[in-house]
């Protein structure tokens, strides 16, 4: 092999070098259990993640079940307790079946490539999650990639292909937390007979009567066409996902879908967690009204003072930045005033407008909303109002 | 659209159809708490999952840090519990660096998609585990499969490529329970400058020193060129995976790959359950050669009596069924007896023999082995036995 280099991952310092010229190097930072200041960046939208019901569910069922769930759901790793999630978890959504995996990312590689073939198309929202986009990859079908929210592109796509197929959409976007034209979308796929797939990941709990989620919400829940997968680790404050839809889509699932087969079942805690989150949602509905509030009130106050972003249709509130570079440095200057917040660059926002990035919950105190405004008002740039864009 | 079928998911009843006539319907059957009897189909290797130092450190860190990480490992989800466990599980194992993710199939996803690029060639052992598979698939390396365990294959398809190149393989194969000839696989690679990415899910606690791993037994621990994926759902008794290798690899990885970045970081109560699991292995090395010697004991009762399948290498068990049907039959009359064993039927199994799959723990008696000896040859269908297949 003379000239071939021996070292396999030579390659790992020129794309460490480009990664650090476009900025796109990342760092783990770990917190600690007792962090101080104000948390905008999570997604424990229903402030359940340290509730004393929830973590005293995830800790007894550690104890009754065991720390992890030993196998595959279709061979030790299916307890009683994953039943009594999926079956409250459809029920509450709306929805025939319920199927749990031990990820969100596993739920939507599951059910994309589950309910597709080499015939099918598949036609996918230009702005949905790295984890729709891995499934249609994954897939041996053909994806049309549409532009944003747009049903018309999605009808015009499936106008010309005679087979299968199955639109994709997330139900709220994750960069500037917009909301899909669910309904206009169900339109299109039931005048051609395509299938629906919404990842309502950043809806249930938020949107919808009580929380039920942006499909509920949009009159689509139980429909014979349309899944929905979920996270349990955003507003359900636990981890894992699950799908939703048709009892016969869910026995399909269960007897094909690789990352359910073929991954170690969720574990009980988890399980335990966000069936305990679920039923504290029921019995307290007005939680998802709260996120949405807390949402809308960050919104105004930020705007009031000359900032700009969409108006938040769930829990995700973004806010402009002028420049990259500018960005960093605004959520910096955020987190040494103890207010953490996300921010997105080019490449990651399509429209190469970068952000900050805030997430609401329901137990946000008003006083909590003015002092977030005020540090993130306070530390803006030169350049972020409106008018010296 | 006149013709086309209004019911986009009308293909699901011929599929069920077709997967019934081939007997490959799936079920669940969730376990209760209670459930009496011996489990030989779990891969909980060292019998932690319910040892209280394990469930109490997962009941204390649901408590301290919430039931969920709240968010991606880049965002909130990183708390000093991950990073303490990244240290130590590297340490263990011999590597300069650990990546914990929120499951194994994450974890074999992340290495392949991140360490290839479109002009990479992959060779993967054609009994590999379905998350390496989807890996290649989802990856947009060109993928050449090899036989099984055959290392002369390896060398002769790595010859002929001139660019990058990653080989991939299971350290011990699920199915059979066959360990793979890691070094030989590891002097190929060697020799042409080609990477090993080794899925050791059923070697770490089990095998190598004190349970460090099958990598760690090869003498490849730490070595610049070889990237290892563990599960901490067997042997460490919680949820989740973990990559394995040089930190520049690792630092790859946290930039790069979207399983990692993209998905909500593993939940505390298992990173803590996983964390203390480690240490009681490290505490107690006995555990690693106690499971070893427990599936030795089983393959040597059931051999003993007649049976006949492959020498196990670690914690799995094969036992040749003359029959897929009389597999069935005989995995429901060992659950009648209180044995749960597990069963693999063709196409499950590339050489279409149907077995029973046991798996082996550290904690089982003399006793235990005995009677799930006596309870599976009592069973035991005509021509099971060796000379009367």
């Amino acid at each position: 092999m003379p000239g071939r280099p021996r070292d396999p991952f030579h390659w790992l310092e020129e794309a460490e070098r480009l990664r650090h010229r476009a900025g796109l190097n990342r760092t783990l930072r770990p917190r600690a259990a007792n962090r101080s200041g104000l948390d905008l960046a999570g997604n424990d939208y229903l402030g359940l993640a340290r509730h004393p019901q929830i973590t005293d569910a995830a800790a007894a069922a550690a104890r009754r079940w065991g720390a992890g769930s030993t196998g595959s759901r279709l061979v030790t790793g299916s307890t009683e307790l994953h039943a009594e999630l999926e079956a409250e978890l459809a029920a509450f959504c709306g929805f025939e079946a319920a199927l749990v995996l031990a990820s969100g990312y596993a739920a939507n590689l599951a059910a994309v490539t589950a309910l597709t073939d080499s015939g099918t198309l598949l036609v996918s929202d230009a702005a949905n999650h790295a984890s729709l986009i891995d499934g249609c990859r994954l897939s041996r079908a053909r994806t049309a990639v549409v532009p944003h929210s747009d049903p018309d592109a999605v009808r015009k796509t499936l106008d010309g292909h005679p087979g299968r197929a199955l639109a994709l959409t997330d139900s709220v976007f994750s960069v500037d937390g917009d909301a899909a034209p669910l309904g206009a979308l169900a339109a299109a796929c039931r005048a051609y007979g395509a299938a629906l797939l919404v990842d309502d990941a950043h809806g249930l709990g938020v949107l919808g009567d009580g929380g039920r989620g942006a499909p509920h919400a949009a009159g689509l829940a139980g429909g014979p066409d349309t899944v929905v997968t979920v996270t349990l680790s955003k507003s359900l404050a636990a981890q894992g996902g699950a799908v939703l839809g048709p009892a016969r889509v869910i026995d399909h699932l269960v007897s094909t879908a690789r990352t359910f087969i073929f991954d170690t079942g969720l574990a009980p805690a988890a399980t335990a967690a966000a069936l305990a989150a679920l039923r504290l949602l029921r019995a307290e509905p007005a939680r998802a009204a709260r996120v949405r509030a807390a949402a809308a009130g960050l919104h105004d106050r930020l705007t009031a003072a000359g900032l700009t972003g969409a108006r938040p249709d769930a829990a995700v509130v973004s806010v402009h930045a002028p420049t990259p570079q500018a960005a960093v440095r605004w959520q910096a200057e955020c987190a040494s005033r103890g207010l953490t917040v996300g921010c997105f660059r080019p490449p990651s926002v399509p429209d190469g407008i970068s952000r900050l990035r805030l997430t609401a919950r329901a137990d946000l105190t008003g006083a909590d909303l003015d002092h977030a405004a005020d540090v993130i008002v306070s530390t803006a740039p030169p350049g972020a109002r409106s008018g010296h864009g």
